[in-house]
């Protein structure tokens, strides 16, 4: 991979995260999912859709600072996943590969319960428990979605080089291989 | 810059920062430095040396988990600078330039008081105050050094791409062109 030499010189600057209310003083949202964005992801395809009908209720939401998208700058956020079932299934993000592939990415959870689920091109998958305090790698090359298993909002702080970009594609063709369900209080990973 | 196609595949991870105690479950100290591994740092020497004869006290130190210095991976860690003066002066951290000047770096404070002092190499400086919260983004080209003003412990979370390196003997020749003292109280930058 060739990097070019145009980094940008801007500069330092600070936000605040009260980490008791676990939110960001100055960044805004910059992405907002609801159900209806999420069509193809869940099991119960039926289950999805009237969620939808009543009311197509929000499903996360990004708060990210804006930081030129270039190789040496880092971009961080806050990352904010409601609590919920599509059926049995726990609400969950999306999830993505980074478009630069050999890009990693860490994650602090400031509040909620739940699992950073993780997988390789080549089907190697992996869940990490996620609480207050925990703090996730995410290596390069491993896709990552976050599952909400508890009954609050499950909010991560994220930081990952500027120039990774995102690849949500071959996600939705792939799934994760694995799927988080709530049944009878207990949390099923299969 | 040429970065090579050599990222390391490895399994994800995840450790727990106690937000309260701020500790980490599992990074074990990398790097400590006492008041002896200052000598040349603050203005006045002959009051390092002896803070030094009375028994060369703990500086600062730093946690630091075990990721592959290669493009693509972030090394995270906690690092934690104690309370204390040398004269009037507040301690404070060497500081460093990445050797790959062109990476940023971000740091979440989560206890204590002090400063991120930073400068660029063409003399401009920015200092941005840190409590618990507190999160600074310290971009590409930028030193960057921590001052404690405070009377506990300035630990913060730092985050950086594993290949940027630490160049440290261009502060020790350069200086911050800025020092933070405590005078009858009041934190004076000058």
């Amino acid at each position: 991979m060739e990097i070019k030499e145009s980094t940008s010189l801007i500069q330092p600057y600070s936000d605040f995260i009260d980490l008791d209310k676990v939110i960001f003083k100055d960044c805004k949202a910059h992405n907002v999912r609801h159900a209806s964005d999420m069509k193809g992801y869940y099991k119960d395809a039926a289950m999805l859709e009237k969620l939808i009908e009543r009311g197509d209720p929000l499903h996360y939401e990004t708060f990210e600072c804006q930081v030129p998208q270039e190789y040496g700058h880092l971009i961080y956020g806050l990352s904010k996943l409601q609590p919920g079932v599509v059926g049995d299934e726990c609400f969950m993000t999306k999830g993505h590969y980074h478009t630069i592939i050999e890009t990693g990415e860490t994650y602090l959870c400031l509040e909620g319960q739940g699992y950073m689920l993780m997988k390789t091109q080549d089907g190697q998958v992996k869940a990490e428990k996620m609480e207050r305090g925990s703090f996730v790698y995410v290596p390069p090359y491993w896709a990552h979605r976050s599952v909400n298993t508890g009954d609050t909002p499950l909010t991560t702080l994220f930081i990952y080089p500027a120039e990774a970009g995102h690849n949500y594609g071959d996600i939705s063709q792939e799934g994760f291989l694995k799927r988080i369900f709530k049944r009878n209080g207990a949390i099923v990973i299969e």
